[in-house]
């Protein structure tokens, strides 16, 4: 089948021997990555079969990883990755939300199979879609081994990125930066809310210059009035009103690397202390960005932006950066860095963060977030949107 | 805040008093609620913030739920439900994705302060984004309780469907054949499959007659060639070639509430093979939805369908169906009934399902899928697309 792989075999075979060397380091025989993102890393596995158990096993002696999931599935993976046959292994359908048995059942057996059953094994105790029953019955099925929490092991690997990486992350970029413009283009007194995320979907899936959109991690946020104090709520059919505040938090994704953007715009003069808010986050942005170097922690690029906060009233208690790349949903943060009091990493060459400015006070909130690649003279924006409070009258 | 709910008071008291009734039954004294259709089921709670931990409470004795989420969702709650203020609760911001403490330590720790610590504890074992490490937190923090596996108790309880659920139900089901129709309207050879895509996004969301469209719990879905051999694969830049087999699973929301619809395209004149397969599926969908009246078991509905299958020389190993609604990414699927054997749940009024009709074969595959609801007169179709195998010159 004529299907394009996102990266060369060399690619694969480099980021295999890299989470070995992790998985060494750590204590790990065999680690079981079940995270969609970590399973894609390593393999190129692709496709929305995420809502029930899979898994990419690695054994720190096998030449390939295997992959593990239903039996309609495995398809996919001959068609998305390099394993080979004898691999991939499908799970019986029967398993699928079964009330007693469940797919790490045979996940359990296949690794005694292969004689693995007394290793040290890593899983993924916090993805998304690792349950806790999943859990239970891969521990049952394995009495002998030794089962620990690989601590998002893979994740960590993914942090730098690799130039072809770098590469998708800009052109996801782009599409943010057209996909932005678009939904400005739309947004006006009397428009449904959902109108505007039409355009935004629309757009971010016809990409730019020939490069497409993947479905992002997150849907498109539209936040209206009162709705800008809180940050995940999604639209409605209300008409956007004459005079009011708007948030909008998007993204884009190439070959599911993911480029987020937030933008505040305000329909009619906006008030001071809106306008005042906006100026200062700008501000923070623009220093932080700046210290975004090699050698910088995390922390240090939080503090940068906090004193600028502080110096002008304001505070802000979340986190206000987080890694991001090649991402499934529910979230395209990679879940390792933040841009956070007490985070020590050290900023590399290649880290791609979501700079995720939002202030969400009492009654309203602004944000004038930035995606980048930090570099040796700061913070490369993978995005272009205007940098400020976007107003339409 | 101008936010339309979706349900009346009556609504949600009649979901609380059913779950209270359906917990006495189980033996629990508390529940916690972490699967989005729970808790926007159980409250009305709306926003996409699911990739944190959070989760609705709901106590035997408990006039109302409980909300417990990130402090900067709390709003979000505050907006989308009736939950008074003192039952709104948010979790501290260092602990997202921290690497020794959990946001459920807090969970425990509002457990604990409400004296509840001892009580026989409904979680939810299996839903997708309860990871094993939230559930190790929670136990740990709750020593004295007896924690068992809620088994989809709320997710049972939604089975059944109001007039009012079912009203959207068929909203979503007029959405989504207004989007195969428009999908369909842009196939044809020589069309990046990114572009069919970007057409269903936008129907989806603009809807139909006023009614908008949310974001789908899964993607559309697009299979070409080879690729209708298996069924979650997603789109590619590739053009449609002449000559070829395409397979559609696309779906459609309002209020959350999802019909999913899967249509088999081939573009040219189809091999007499693809056409036989097709009249069956088509066969055996007319004859499983006549069957689909209260009284008849699931497992009844699919031998009957299995039956039309199988004089054609055609088995199908995964289920037929599965029952849908209110739902959230990753899976529009309740994870409840399912149309297979062994399942003797018996078909009431107001139950919905998604015959999923598809045979994958090992080089290719079709599908003519149908959402259902179940009524006296057998299952009434929620889409209204072509019944065939669609053929594009």
């Amino acid at each position: 089948m004529n299907y394009k792989k996102p990266f060369t075999p060399e690619e694969y075979a480099r980021r295999l021997a890299e989470t070995k060397s992790r998985m060494v380091a750590a204590d790990f025989d065999l680690l079981i990555c079940q995270d969609p993102a970590n399973m894609g890393w390593l393999t190129g596995f692709d496709g929305w079969s995420f809502y029930v158990p899979q898994a990419v096993l690695v054994h720190v002696d096998g030449a390939t990883p295997l992959w593990f999931g239903r039996e309609q599935d495995a398809k996919a993976a001959t068609i998305t990755t390099d394993i080979s046959p004898e691999n991939i292994i499908g799970f019986s359908e029967p398993l699928i939300h079964h009330v007693t048995n469940h797919p790490n059942d045979e996940l359990a057996e296949l690794i005694r199979t292969r004689g693995w059953d007394r290793c040290r094994i890593g899983v993924e105790m916090d993805a998304h879609y690792y349950t806790a029953r999943a859990h239970e019955h891969l521990s049952k099925g394995l009495p002998s081994a030794q089962i620990a929490d690989s601590k998002e092991l893979v994740n960590w690997a993914r942090l730098v990125k690799s130039d072809v990486e770098l590469a998708y992350m800009r052109d996801a970029g782009t599409i943010c930066t057209a996909t932005m413009q678009r939904a400005l283009d739309k947004i006006a007194p009397g428009v449904p809310q959902y109108e505007v995320i039409a355009e935004i979907y629309h757009a971010q899936i016809m990409g730019v210059e020939g490069k497409f959109g993947d479905y992002t991690s997150l849907c498109p946020l539209i936040q209206v009035g009162e709705g800008t104090s809180t940050p995940h709520l999604t639209w409605t059919d209300e008409p956007l009103p004459h005079d009011t505040l708007i948030m909008m938090e998007i993204g884009a994704a190439h070959r599911h690397y993911h480029a987020p953007l937030t933008r505040t715009i305000h329909l009619g003069k906006p008030p001071t202390a809106v306008a005042d808010l906006a100026k200062v986050i700008v501000e923070g942005v623009d220093v932080a960005l700046d210290m975004a170097r090699p050698g910088v922690s995390c922390e240090e690029v939080e503090a940068a932006w906090q004193k600028i906060l502080n110096k002008n009233g304001y505070k802000k208690e979340s986190r206000v950066g987080y890694s991001i790349g090649l991402n499934y949903p529910p979230d395209w943060g990679e879940r390792t860095a933040s841009l956070r009091p007490g985070d020590k990493t050290e900023l590399q060459p290649g880290m791609c963060f979501h700079f995720q400015s939002g202030v969400w006070l009492e009654d309203y909130g602004a944000a004038v977030s930035e995606p980048f690649i930090v570099t040796e003279t700061g913070g490369e924006r993978l995005c272009d949107a205007p940098r400020e409070l976007i107003i339409i009258d």
